[in-house]
């Protein structure tokens, strides 16, 4: 997805992950450890069974973590990755749904004759096309020519 | 943090996380493995020396995920953790530094008998008191008395 | 649970983890991961069916490691977690089982005027209320402002 | 070392693990990850260097664990791994650590015709050759031709 | 296996493990963290789902992997394990598949009085006893009394 | 590398990762773990140090995991990655080098109207240009618009 300079990108353009992702037991008792942040929506087989969802759920931010592998950063084009606003936890992801990632480019912010801004609306949908979470990134991305920097 | 009733928060309210947590190469390493995302400022250290920070950095998620962590989610008071805005990513964090989690009320918002929103703004603190990470957090919490629902 | 000073444990004292953990596949092998002990009884599906259980047990270390996460050790109150006595694995725990820990004090040993040790019994009970875990507990806390010192 | 039948034993007997093994901060990171144990003493660089030890030190069932996979248990030997008393943490552990494992028979209990129970001595040993960890296993081993029950 | 001097082996010897270990969802998702290899037929249930298999397999190399694990390298008897050839991965290898590895001496490659080459085929077998995996594997051992060197 | 059909590959065409990765301790105590292969060589500093490196090395198949990763293999365009010849580890690998992967195709053999094997030559570079480990990969791939099957 970032694989180009801020000038070959078009407001509307689109861009979808060529891999889809299984969320695995494994991924988020991973998350557990890695977060320490063992809710019992995520780590409690009994606690979960009796809440709205039936079952153990993933976490909003391991499915963050895990679309942000999922989009294709390419080195030499990125300034900074430097921030999300509305990041909204749509659906639920149970253990064996399989995610993929659109990418939409919503506006270009020129900055100065090194980069400018591109934010983008990411959504992460799920076997059932369902979305599961929505956010808009802010990437600062260089010109053509400007060179490597970050 | 979220261990007591909608009710009981007041607007302008402090929590402060009692741990603090080292970033160690480990969990960088295990953030790349976990997420996919092998981007060479995390994870390629000649590319990261010649670049801004002369070394490699955490992952943003890393560090917001490792931030969720300390945060403390008792069990039962939480409806859902629904959203997030204005996330940036406001200094590097290098392997060694250790983060501790600042939150503050900033606004509450009645849904209905049930439940209402906490709106919170969370800053993750590095050991020299620098902000690395800012956040708007909107958490459903449950009213008293009207018991567990997730 | 260790969340507060010597002087005010009381003996008979009862305390419960908040939250329950549901025992993995992916915490057992992790577990043979990190210990090195790929005992076939914890590893090998074919050798676990043929043997008493009929299936492949967690290691009893891995239960005493979740155990102690299960416990709330607060910062500033403990000297030393010193050591156990009469650690025995009473049932075997399988996949899918979700353990809690039960901490009765059981004593109160004077040291000094810095600390004394509390000696208590530990119980890890499984979602059918079993036994699985048993152990005796001495831990080194410090006296009311004594200061943090570990 | 759990590589014989009951009747093989003599009290006296020693035995020293072959391998050592460096306990790294990986390990440390990944105890806290698989336990949920993160006293700041083992992840806070920050609090452990204002601490009697002046750094960061290794759980001590992190040891323990390393110790039993540092064993060997040879399948069709052991019945049950029953239990362990007097378990003792006598020395810190830190980073870059090297450990090794020396077991003692101490005793011999019949049982039955099927099995007995080896009472051994263990004691964990640093590349000082310090014991930084020491406990007492009761282990119950089949007799010659008892065939394998585990 | 490797537990001996070179003096020691002859052509035609075999070896067999005495562990099994079964393939879990676990050490898939691992070695996609690992290696950073996502092919969609280790990592997305539903691409799998639509291939020849017809779910998710195992990755060669963790199968491989695995397998030098179940091999025995005794400390002081290898001077370099410097080589594979014709590495061949001959069954696909699910998740719950128990493996086993056999090795056989084909031959022995005198090079000086320190050391000599031992050439050995390993085939790793399933619970079905069909062979996953082939490889001829060169190893360099010492001769006896020649002392440890690696 | 593996992203376009058996008619666009050309003998003596050239392929070099754009990212490159640095080999932590954590990933050669995560293959420690993985494998079960504890080999004091990459285990036991203190037994490494009075090798021939004076220090711990990695793992040749973590190496070979490593550079399998670096690699790109796009969905859609492999039948079978089916074997490898003359895999040889040539130089060390330490704590803290950073790989590429330089490709290079050496062959095209035609097997049916369906696919062919790319024989390709992969050499994985250290950050001083030394070779560090050699193979020779055999790759069925499609021929143009014969679909994917795996």
């Amino acid at each position: 997805m970032f694989d180009k300079y801020f000038d070959e990108y078009e407001v509307g353009e689109m861009w979808k992950s060529a891999n889809g992702r299984t969320v695995t037991e494994t991924d988020i008792v991973n998350f557990c450890y890695l977060s320490g942040d063992w809710y019992p929506l995520h780590s409690d087989k009994v606690w979960a069974e009796q809440g709205p969802f039936k079952k153990r759920i993933a976490h909003g931010l391991l499915i963050f973590s895990i679309s942000s592998g999922l989009m294709h950063f390419e080195p030499g084009y990125i300034k900074a990755f430097y921030g999300i606003d509305h990041l909204r936890f749509t659906q639920p992801v149970f253990i064996g749904d399989t995610l993929k990632v659109h990418v939409k480019i919503l506006e270009k912010i020129e900055k100065n004759e090194n980069h400018g801004v591109i934010v983008a609306e990411s959504n992460t949908i799920n076997q059932k096309n369902e979305i599961v979470l929505h956010c808009i990134m802010r990437v600062a991305v260089f010109k053509r020519k400007k060179g490597r920097e970050m």
